[in-house]
């Protein structure tokens, strides 16, 4: 029995959404389900427990941020990221191959690995799916994710093939590799870029490894939404239905929805506390601009409908007024709001998949939601 | 009835130094006591609810920074500063003085008031009594501080008198301007520099308007340490025991223990919050330098008998890797801890005078905080 397993409760008759569990060794959790970026192991500007008071019950690490700075020994000698960091819920670890990848000027792929440098300080490093697998089980992570090559957006159908046969092969090393299968689940990831085709050849390649779950890695790199959507419907119907399924680094709320319209059971983004940091936050009614001068004297909350314990205790003027003075506390408190719209929606999503409304909830978010310019979501 | 009271409990046999209690609008506080400093409406970087978690009773605004953000006009509408950022302790406006004598080639000193220039935006601008008394009614501290002239270190004999004079005209001027007296108490301040007989001109002057508290002003502003002890002295004797006295800007664990010893009630400092941020953690050992690289690999807390959330629940190599990787959350982590020294040391002070053991504990302190360089207390 592998690590980490997922039950499928029920699908939605209307659309491929799945209501479902993920049983992880720090917990159970509801899926579809959000998971907050903690790149070097926190999550930007909020505690723990803060985490734990949005109601995340996942959070996400990047292993190369992490491979650099403290060190995966280092964390392995601290009792693991959990420890390290101390947070008691799950945990999941990226492959660290989307942000080598991001290098381009700085690396050079081989069929052993990737050679690249620091973006701190020039060293020179090498990542390979052996390697890989010695630091996400230092990390000791519920979840770990393969060691994939994320292709850039554009990429030749044919550059586009070569490297999704070399993901496959450098995922049959990383499950060789992986050396603490007990406590931790290593999570295959389909790559093939935007043509259909190469989707579904990597979707078959993976999934006959025999994964524990699948992640959908190389989307919303640049290209169309649309295109992101169509390359879903290509692919999930090749995943089996009773493993889980991740669509990395996704994303908008309306991404959230249309990915588990498609079926999809695990989200992670930067959005929610990027754009909260930048001023802007996410509600029930749309996005709000706070930073917004016609917010200057508006003593109500971010959103007077939200529980958090930003709309909770604190108003638009004075969160604006702290954005404007670059206070730690604005950042805090905008990302504190959007993390948990992010997982309330998630929890709102759940909810009506298990009554039956989940179409006019869609409807609802994707009214509010429409299109967001690429400067919007930054 | 004055909108502050101040009750002596009991004075230490030994030295000068006095329990006692402040009655405010927003609670009663046990003195002596330190001040967090919320500069911009925030204690930089944590939350009014930490603030209460570390023990904090009553915090200090900056009328100067508040006046040119938001203003103070939107601080009036939003119910107040308290409400405006909703901390229900008690609060102390500055008068703004100290922050536009700091601007000294943007500045210009009359009779009537100070025209300045903002150092966000060169806007002109102008302070008056009047105008500062405006204000601080509009922020609606519970205490408020009158607008002073903080004269530079070194200043000479000639222009310290004449300055000390004009301020003790413009606690007349406070006096008459300040327009709620039910709800906010205006306490004088004192200055004359570095001359004892000026100190007691000043002091002299400021007693006999009456006001319901005390501040000495003018001193940490880069004096020999002893200096300030002296001019301490030469002020304290003069000011009348059942009125509060504050040691403004100050200071250092030394400093607090020396000033409580003199007979000081009240403190402020940026201090705990800004070598906090900087990576220095104080502690009942002595400073830790916890950016250090000794500390990579120490998975204890900051201080394994303090009890703060920080020390409870993070340890020295996790809050080091936030620090080097400026993640908020070690900002705040160290903040917290460094505030929460603070006011546990003025609680174990409190203590220590009601059970008569202050001595030994000014004598642990002492040896713990040896004289702290200028660069050592950024």
């Amino acid at each position: 029995m592998p690590a980490v397993t997922y039950k499928l409760i029920k699908q939605c008759k209307q659309s491929g959404a799945r209501l479902g569990k993920l049983i992880t060794p720090h917990g159970e959790i509801d899926t579809p389900v959000f998971m907050p970026v903690g790149t070097q192991a926190s999550v930007k500007g909020i505690s723990p427990e803060e985490l734990n008071d949005v109601g995340a019950k996942i959070i996400l690490g990047n292993t190369y941020h992490l491979f650099l700075r403290p060190g995966h020994e280092l964390v392995r000698e601290a009792g693991g990221l959990h420890k390290f960091m101390n947070w008691n819920g799950s945990i999941l670890t990226d492959s660290g191959g989307f942000q080598v990848f991001s290098l381009s000027d700085l690396r050079k792929i081989t069929e052993e690995g990737v050679y690249f440098s620091s973006h701190l300080d020039g060293a020179k490093l090498f990542l390979s799916p052996e390697k890989v697998m010695e630091i996400e089980n230092a990390l000791g992570a519920d979840i770990m994710m393969a060691f994939d090559e994320c292709a850039p957006y554009p990429s030749s159908y044919e550059y586009t093939k070569k490297s999704l046969e070399r993901t496959t092969r450098w995922a049959e090393r990383c499950l060789k590799a992986h050396a603490n299968e007990k406590n931790q689940a290593l999570f295959g990831i389909v790559q093939g870029g935007t043509f259909a085709d190469l989707r579904k050849q990597s979707a078959r390649e993976i999934v006959s490894l025999d994964f524990p779950g699948y992640a959908i890695g190389g989307l919303s790199v640049g290209e169309d939404t649309q295109i992101m959507y169509d390359m879903l419907e290509e692919t999930v119907p090749e995943l089996p239905a009773d493993k889980a399924r991740y669509l990395m680094g996704v994303g908008r709320p309306d991404n959230l929805v249309e990915g588990v319209i498609r079926g999809i059971d695990m989200f992670d983004c930067v959005l929610p506390t990027r754009i909260g940091r930048n001023g802007t936050a996410l509600t029930s009614k749309g996005r709000v601009i706070v930073r917004d001068a016609k917010y200057a004297h508006d003593y109500t909350p971010i959103d007077p409908e939200c529980d958090c314990p930003a709309c909770r205790k604190h108003t638009k003027a004075y969160i604006r007024h702290l954005l404007n003075t670059n206070e730690i506390l604005g950042a805090r408190l905008m990302t504190i709001h959007n993390l948990y719209y992010f997982v309330n929606l998630m929890r709102e999503i759940r909810a009506s998949l298990e009554v039956g409304t989940f179409g006019r909830l869609a409807e609802d978010v994707l009214r509010n939601y429409p299109e967001m310019t690429k400067a919007e979501a930054d």
